[in-house]
């Protein structure tokens, strides 16, 4: 069934005002009075919902749906600027993979050289692909998106996470669990891990120092060389598969 | 350092014969005599190289290299023929993530119908894609690329696997190991894995008959609702997670 991201307070009855929730359900998907759809106010719950009144785009709520497919712990992604569109491919798969937050910053090795006016241009369009990608992967919630302008900025964010993991090619040492295998066997829920990787060039080693000083740690996600925009998506899904699959208590 | 996969077996002195990668190493790359690279024969194994003529192509072997980072495991994607170039991308990052083959089967919901005219050009573009992904993540193996016709040929393969999962959603059952991870503990190296994914509609009930009688399991990948393209990337950092990083013994 259809999903969409109302925002604001749960309500029994509610009047839709945003004009791409309203052109999605009755231009595109042409739903009529009674159709059913999932609507997820900013509490996060779904709920089950029913049109009342497709012409002035009311509908009612039936009830609540216990439905929770959010990961346990809270991701967030941070990709140096990478070059063209990869941003928009890491936007919409990590929605997918379950991240909470999907941000850039500017690495020192950035092709890219991106002002503030580009940068807000840029977040508008993340924001709505990663909209679209939370309704279709059923999400709970839509990821924060944000593009900071300033590394200094980016920096000082570091110490609200639990982890920070800086992705980086780390000699993998034979039958001993690497770095990142070690940190979620003792995660807990709930915690706020952030994942940092580079631009295509890769993470400075002045960068690796300002991490380091921060509390980050260099972890390690395998022996093949993954492109900035993949290495995202193998991070989300070790957390997934380790804290997901993979836990038996 | 750049790497090249060279076809047939291993010799001490190299005459470069292919038109794409000789473009590569002296018009794009404008390697100059002395210059040095990896090569990689159908043996496997990386080889440092030097040019030993740049204007007849020819190049010398320095010494073999120990870099291995293929899976411990040997990872079949194969995929219901989804819609557009969504292929491109399984292809690209599923070589980047370790697969050893990149399948495409006719899905009883693939919305496109390919022809073997069709098949071959799309072969083609597939093995150039992950050639080149292959010798940007240094992998010493170029995957292999096949795009079934007919479904009847693509079941007739599945009897030459240790083990077959069907990516399927799978109602999640708290603090208990997943039908993927609880396979995963027991899987041993060199095994031969394949993973079955559906196009865009997913796999119909025939299908999953299909492939169950052939000795298939269903298994979940998380809770969230992955794109056909998306759901394969998870698979193999899953694998990679669980054989590269969070093993010990």
């Amino acid at each position: 069934m259809q999903q969409y991201f109302i925002k604001g307070k749960a309500t029994q009855s509610v009047q839709l005002t945003d004009k791409e929730t309203i052109k999605h359900m009755f231009q595109v998907m042409r739903l009529a009075d009674e159709a059913e759809v999932v609507l997820v106010f900013d509490d996060g719950i779904k709920r089950l919902a029913r049109v009342t009144n497709s012409l002035t785009h009311q509908l009612e709520v039936v009830k609540e749906l216990p439905d929770q497919v959010e990961l346990p712990v809270q991701v967030t992604i941070a990709s140096g600027f990478p070059k063209a569109d990869k941003l928009d491919v890491v936007a919409q798969k990590a929605t997918e993979l379950g991240a909470s937050a999907i941000w850039g910053y500017p690495a020192d090795w950035s092709v890219v050289k991106w002002d503030g006016k580009k940068l807000a241009k840029k977040e508008d369009k993340l924001a709505k692909i990663v909209r679209g990608a939370a309704e279709q992967s059923k999400r709970n919630l839509v990821p924060e998106v944000m593009l900071f302008e300033q590394k200094a900025i980016f920096l000082d964010q570091l110490e609200h996470f639990d982890r920070v993991f800086i992705a980086y090619e780390e000699t993998a040492k034979a039958r001993e669990l690497s770095s990142l295998a070690r940190a979620l066997r003792t995660v807990r829920a709930t915690e706020k891990l952030l994942f940092i990787f580079g631009p295509e060039g890769g993470i400075s080693p002045e960068e690796i120092k300002d991490f380091e000083a921060r509390g980050a740690i260099k972890v390690g996600l395998g022996p093949r060389i993954m492109r900035t925009e993949t290495a995202p998506l193998y991070a989300l899904s070790a957390v997934s598969y380790a804290l997901e699959l993979a836990t038996e208590d």
